[in-house]
């Protein structure tokens, strides 16, 4: 995932402005978003995750201070400010509660401390959700009333907002798509979660990697194995290159990882009937970019045309998100934005 | 699904009063509700499909003229009529489109001519996110700020009620929870629609009786095989009562669907994370006041309690509905209502 966005000069910018926080277990992302959408300030600070969550916003506080001095600015210019974290969390309590990656945020009133930090009002969420929320802003999913993302990567995250809502649930764990089942059996895959047939054991990177090391252990014949032999790791990227190479074992396994996000893709169909279907993450092969990513999403395309309800089938926009990495930050601030005009 | 209501008497209604139409392939049920969701008068009339909609909505709306007539009441006593039918249907449209079992309604502007006909402002919702809505606003659903209601007959139904908002979906194919995928595999069960591997093929009276015929076919002992060498049918019903009796399959087939149902449960709790999820229709082998029903809505709670994540498992309620066969112009009549009080 990558910064794509170059931000505009402040001299563009509309006001009122909010403050992004998008909290990763690597980095803390922070922009400086417009009533548009625009980022006009962006910097990445290390998240130092075993200094815990207290250092953490003295430090992002101090980086937005920073930022706002750099441009003449005060912290009363600001209207809002989003924060977004990885889950488990209690969202209507601002409290970060059992991160996997995170084990020094556990229990932490993560929100109004950031609100005390900065004297400004802070609205806080998933950041799959935020990623989602971004999306549909002033991403792929601008166009739509409502959209579904589903976030490839070492798992698979997801984000439902419906007319600006964004479905959180009533216990804070609303949308986690990877986590629908699509096979019900006592044979299905586990999950990460350590529960089986989620969607998340079969369509991420992960699951990727699994599928092709089994393969190669039952024999099939694949570019792969000289690749191992020669002391290197398998990866999703490394399954794309050897597709692109002409490697028919990593383009089916690759095929059908979108085979299940798909399936997975016509159950949030029949749920949700969104405007959008939109694929973000790091695992794209490519996107529009190359052509096993434009393969990969008509290949999700085409199983949701032959399994959903003909309508929905032939009306759902099936695309790639657009803000990459920058998703986050934009997301939360976009929410921190609809919580200040509802005042 | 009985009437379970008894009318309240029209001195005891608090106004607003509205108008709710349940359209069914049999029957059209018409309930005047108030502003509390207590009915003070209803009515059953013959859908009598054949004649067609027109026909239908000038009954209806002679039926509602006499049940004013009887009350001395106006129809401008009426702030809001809502109007509920099967799918397909095109909801911002008003349009009732391919319903599968009333073939003399196919694409017509239902909405509008029952608008015209009775001079009221009608909204038009899918029937069972009608029922949805009718446990959310005074059923089992009350205390909840969102549900998901399954209900269970035939087919599986479905309605998601997230705050007020009916979750219709951007093509009017929300909520159709029946339509969930629980097995991805090519040998997974076809539903009625066509499709492989939904809730409906597994967890529906219709799937429940084909399940039996296989077993029964299988050789497995039975009490059930004696019912049939006699002339008897094999219906929902009958297992039931068999299971009752002490038949091992019947009992076995009956939680084998009460687990399908909390496998799909289970996704979405993973999706919507709804306060309670509701279990309607007809086939609740007696609900509360029967063993057999408390013991299917314990399996269900138990597959969503080992399967789902710890939070949301332990907090979700999962329950029957309480409305019975009124839930649906109950419901209408309430989404007629939350629309009146946008305005």
């Amino acid at each position: 995932m990558s910064n794509s966005h170059e931000p505009i000069p402040l001299s563009q910018a509309q006001r009122p402005f909010f403050v992004g926080v998008d909290v990763g277990g690597t980095n803390i992302k922070i922009g400086f978003v417009d009533d548009l959408g625009q980022t006009f300030a962006f910097t990445s600070i290390p998240t130092e995750e075993e200094k815990g969550p207290e250092d953490a916003i003295e430090r992002t506080t101090t980086a937005i201070r920073r930022m706002l001095a750099d441009r003449q600015m005060q912290m009363e210019d600001i209207a809002a400010v989003g924060l977004g974290t990885p889950g488990t969390m209690d969202i209507p309590a601002g409290m970060i509660l059992e991160p996997p990656n995170m084990p020094a945020w556990r229990n932490f009133p993560v929100r109004d401390r950031l609100s005390q930090a900065c004297g400004r009002p802070v609205s806080y969420a998933n950041d799959a959700n935020a990623a989602a929320y971004g999306e549909y802003w002033v991403g792929s999913g601008r166009e739509f009333p409502s959209i579904v993302l589903l976030t490839l990567g070492t798992g698979v995250g997801g984000g439902i907002i419906i007319g600006d809502l964004s479905i959180d649930g009533e216990n804070s764990h609303g949308s986690e798509c990877g986590h629908i089942i699509i096979d019900y059996h006592d044979t299905a895959r586990m999950c990460g979660c350590g529960q089986r047939g989620h969607l998340e054991a079969y369509g991420s990177a992960t699951a990727l990697v699994k599928r092709a090391e089994e393969a190669l252990e039952a024999g099939r014949p694949s570019s792969l194995r000289a690749a191992l032999d020669a002391g290197q790791t398998l990866s999703g990227l490394m399954l794309a290159r050897h597709a692109e190479d002409g490697d028919e074992l990593s383009l089916e396994l690759i095929m059908e990882t979108a085979f299940y996000l798909g399936i997975a893709g016509v159950t949030l169909i029949h749920t949700i009937d969104p405007g959008a279907l939109i694929l973000g993450g790091a695992m794209n092969f490519g996107g529009h970019n190359r052509d096993l990513g434009r393969r990969f999403l008509e290949r999700i395309r085409e199983v949701v045309r032959e399994r959903a309800f003909p309508v929905p089938a032939s009306r759902v926009v099936i695309d790639y998100a657009s803000l990459g990495g920058d998703a986050g930050y934009i997301g939360v601030a976009g929410i921190a934005r609809a919580a200040y005009r509802k005042k």
